[in-house]
């Protein structure tokens, strides 16, 4: 596996894949041609799918196309999803409530340990089952724990912060819902999920004469 | 301009483009290097930036780089953020809760002007000064008042059906949070929100060895 070469797009693309193979196999499905496969992929087509693939190997079946149930276990080994990964949050505020309650992180092995925010009336709550920490608190539990994942949910003008603290802590990976750009060192891989710019994406395509 | 030919990846570039011009004007940035230009923004490099541009016309300034008031001029037009864009959401619950309040969207011209709920609890509240209406009212209003887009916030099992009456009032395109992939008509532009997929995404890159 020369995983350098492998495009972020591609990479990109892994996570709706498996999602849709766990969709066919609920479904009943063995086996599906690409043509299948991608129908209600957003924004993929079966050449896309058929190129991604092949940087991980063959996965399709002579005559049936592609093999579901070995797809999933591929794409899960790929993802490292086999392993549960500890994820911390901070900012607790409306969309810090909206992830401490999202059903689906648990599933895929995701699971929030600790959450922190700066607000007084917010910390000590319970939300999700999980208290609310000072922010003070990151620090230690990043490094004692050894955490490598965060999410920041905190309003844009505290993000750089926050990022700070977590990167000073020893942090690897952010994802980052504030809609601002974070300043990190090279190897803290950040993840941008900027809601409006999602629909900035979207009005694009809509407003096309 | 020749937007039929313009990759996918180049357009979900160009809101990170916008938000990083804004940011280089707060800081008094006039010209900035394609370089400086790429800094903190994940994934991109300043190949992708110089391609990206390309398509549209060409922003630079003679010796001096990118010309930053110009760009966000032209960027904004690209995306039609000129206008104002009317957005409807579908589910009230925690993550449709920080949509309502999120303070992002007003700036870049889209304004939540309905949400819908199908919890008689939830029916009848304000959230961020939007009363929540029930789910059937969603026809009437998207065809009395011409709207084009909908961010979906329900529980995955409910995504479908939500989806479906949308697309027969005639919405154009839909920004799905919910973690399941939608079926609609290739004339309705689908945008899936993931946040496990962006989890996933980043696990990939960190659990690397």
């Amino acid at each position: 596996m020369k995983k350098l070469t492998i495009p972020e797009q591609t990479i990109e693309r892994l996570p709706l894949y498996l999602r849709r193979s766990e969709e066919l196999k609920t479904q009943g499905e063995e086996a599906v041609t690409s043509d299948q496969f991608v129908k209600d992929l957003p924004g993929i087509n079966s050449e896309n799918l058929r190129k991604d693939l092949s940087y991980f190997g063959n996965y399709g079946k002579r005559g049936s196309g592609y093999d579901i149930p070995r797809l999933i276990k591929e794409l899960r080994k790929i993802l490292k999803l086999h392993v549960e990964t500890d994820v911390i949050l901070i900012g607790a505020g409306n969309l810090g409530t909206a992830l401490l309650t999202h059903q689906d992180f648990n599933r895929w092995g995701f699971r929030i340990s600790a959450a922190f925010d700066k607000n007084p009336g917010v910390i000590g709550n319970e939300i999700g089952g999980i208290r609310i920490q000072p922010i003070q608190g990151i620090e230690s539990k990043v490094r004692n724990q050894e955490i490598e994942v965060a999410m920041i949910a905190v309003p844009a003008p505290n993000a750089q912060e926050v990022a700070d603290m977590l990167v000073s802590a020893g942090i690897k990976g952010i994802l980052n819902f504030a809609p601002v750009l974070l300043e990190t060192p090279q190897t803290v891989k950040v993840m941008q999920l900027d809601i409006t710019s999602k629909l900035k994406e979207l009005n694009y395509y809509l407003k096309e004469e």
